[in-house]
């Protein structure tokens, strides 16, 4: 009945973030502006970020310091505890090591504080008075809600209307936090006015919500915008996840063979697995990194490497990711922290060298294996992370089958608290797989934009 | 923006139990026999409990040894972080120092499993096949259940009807550990058979879904039966928490002058107040210790000190305590752990001997509490613990008014991720308070059992 956490103390919570930019063989593409096709500048993009956040955007040093400010916060729930999963490792009767990252510790439960805290702290100290921003099944806007709270700035989330029925409670935590919610597509922008014309039973999308905060944020003076995933600077604040867990990882006296995240914008992804990769990029490891999408949103295992929109009124630069189209509308799964057409491009960059790789799961199967997990960790995953423990559970009945033991580490980036519908659904026997036949997914990419084509 | 925590290393898990009988200057009265009106034997009890439990409950022994099988569980969350609320004490501008020790970090979310994970380690011991328990809000039917899951054991749950219909998501967490739930009262036993007879819309009560586990369990051989509140045994194991606390103040360079815990059975309270008491009661120290209980179930302030039945088909012993009487039925308040008509006999002693305070808040003041502790903290409690949050927020704004500092000490027994319907509620302008006339008190305590009164 042995469990085994490893605990940094608090002076070890790391003093600046990775940046893996500074290890890439070769540099990212640069986004573009819409109306020019030219690489984007920092002016380009001061109406919608402060000045601070665009220069992490685009720095290549491999070390960003974090504000003290930041870390005092921080030190609420960091260093956050990595686990060894020895009753689920005897549970599935398997000779893998397993260990785990569980960034559900934190007061809004993931990993998405971790850029909150930075973002609502650079923006009050560039005097932003109102933040807005969009949010799938509404870890990210709690989370922003929850930094906004701290730092005394009004938050403003467009919640995604699939999402926003599935999951009052989540809507219920911002307003506790004091943020103001609206189901997205919304009447009050031209991008959520313009959708509902045509689709008035539209269930919303994160590009749409995306579009709808960006729209708020250009209009409004004392408003700017905020994003939970797949701009650089968001997965560069990630990375104190895993920093941490090298720590840890020596403490355990171990290193990972097999890393393994769930992938949606990639910010969680991205969080535990960019100081690996530098790791491998250096030459200093070899860890196998995998990311898991739902196959109800494959952009990395079936979406194409292309310039495209992040969101779906085309309001935002043109960035090269993969992509499924940004007028791709998933559907209505749980894991709505998954539900994005596009990835985030340092991702999809890494998946495209061959440093990462890439696989989906289905629905069901994430659930079965989150069941699993719960029954002998006793912490209920997110629908999201999910995707990881079924990921990391295939990897140890591989171990088993081989009779081989590996180390696999997978990073839990939040509990399911808020999202127990889709464990009712799901014991109800009520979910349900999505397989996209090729012809859907290449109608869904031959809207791309015709930019920069190869 | 800072906000400190003090997090001890898992080798400082208490090695053993505190036990407040040994420092007792008069011991509380025995419970009887409901037949003989003797004092019981631990034979008395063998049919629902396993033996090494009821003789902890008899136990005058100051210190009881926590195998190490419970120890290793422990070890996934505990010791659980004391924090100073920074934050909040700038908030309310009080020159007080608050602290508040965190339960909500175990896995199922509150201090419940302290005792769930040695009563399913006992029962695994002496054979136990299968557990019956009582649950309110849901705090303890999840950490039962998630107990039962890591000892191979089945669980069966009664829940409160109001909480069964109020609260899906806690129902769901237990279904996803495995445990059948049913709603209380069923038609499954006699005891919930008969109030169905008489209150075919009866929204349930602790006391009630207490006798139905009760009557399976002795119904049952491979049956027994778990408590999660009010006894010795229960009150006993949740002594990690003050344990802890007593060490973590010492990290802080501080000491108590106040302490606060909210009390609904008692067991939350107990935990972090028993080994404070026991210094004050051995004249080492002189903190003041307040029990904050809801207005609208309010046995320690306005019930009166006798023997009483713990369940209302009378099918438990009688013990000495704070009761209103077990036909008392609270109103469907959101803090469903908090509804019982009595309280812990050793709680209910304390209070008799003058060594606790005891005072109850209303439940729109908890909840305002519990909001305006969130927005500096980040944490939303549980509808139960912001009972706790409202009786330290007095205090502080009491410092602040006298211009003192003193340290307040209180315990946020859990997080309310699986009660945010309270929160919709309570942001909707939903929710009431309830004040009884002394008539009504007087009439529930007039059916009390005429034994040993004074």
């Amino acid at each position: 009945m042995e469990s085994v956490k490893y605990l940094l103390d608090e002076s070890r919570i790391p003093k600046a973030w990775y940046n893996v930019a500074s290890d890439l063989p070769q540099p990212a593409s640069p986004p573009l502006h819409p109306g020019t096709l030219q690489p984007i500048g920092p002016d380009d993009l001061a109406p919608i970020f402060p000045m601070s956040l665009i220069l992490q955007e685009v720095s290549q040093e491999r070390e960003i310091e974090i504000p003290t400010p930041v870390r005092d916060v921080y030190r609420q729930w960091r260093p956050t505890p990595l686990f060894r999963a020895r009753r689920w490792e005897k549970l599935l009767d398997t000779p893998a090591r397993i260990y785990y990252k569980y960034e559900g510790v934190s007061p809004a439960g993931s990993h998405k504080p971790n850029t909150a805290v930075p973002q609502a702290f650079y923006n009050k100290e560039a005097g932003t008075k109102r933040l807005a921003t969009e949010t799938g099944a509404g870890q990210w806007g709690s989370s922003l809600a929850m930094a906004c709270a701290f730092f005394g700035i009004e938050c403003k989330v467009f919640m995604v209307r699939v999402s926003y029925d599935q999951k009052p409670y989540r809507r219920a935590l911002m307003e506790t936090f004091g943020a103001s919610v609206t189901a997205s597509p919304s009447t009050e922008t031209e991008a959520g006015r313009s959708i509902l014309a045509e689709h008035p039973d539209s269930r919303g999308s994160l590009g749409i919500a995306i579009s709808e905060a960006v729209e708020v944020a250009a209009r409004d003076a004392d408003t700017k915008y905020s994003l939970g995933s797949v701009l650089n600077h968001v997965l560069l604040h990630q990375t104190v996840i895993g920093l941490e867990t090298l720590e840890q990882m020596k403490m355990a006296g171990d290193y990972p063979e097999i890393l393994v995240g769930c992938t949606g914008g990639g910010s969680n992804f991205a969080g535990i697995a960019f100081p690996f990769i530098g790791r491998n990029l250096r030459g200093q490891a070899s860890t196998r990194v995998v990311a898991v999408e739902p196959s109800a949103c494959p952009s990395l295992t079936r979406g194409r490497f292309a310039y495209d929109f992040g969101d779906t009124a085309r309001l935002t630069p043109l960035v090269k990711m993969h992509t499924l189209g940004s007028s791709f509308i998933p559907p209505g799964i749980h894991a709505g922290g998954l539900r994005y057409h596009g990835m985030a491009p340092l991702v999809s960059h890494l998946l495209d060298i061959g440093a990462i790789e890439a696989t989906n799961v289905q629905q069901l199967e994430a659930f079965a294996a989150g069941v699993n997990f719960a029954r002998a960790e006793g912490i209920v995953p997110a629908p999201e992370a999910n995707h990881a423990v079924a990921g990391a559970l295939a990897e140890a009945l591989k171990c088993k089958q081989e009779g081989v033991s590996r180390s696999i580490l997978f990073n839990l980036c939040g509990h399911g608290h808020f999202d127990m519908q889709a464990y009712i659904d799901y014991n109800a026997g009520k979910l349900q797989n999505y397989e996209y036949p090729d012809e859907e997914i290449a109608m869904a990419l031959a809207g791309l934009p015709p930019v920069g084509a190869a």
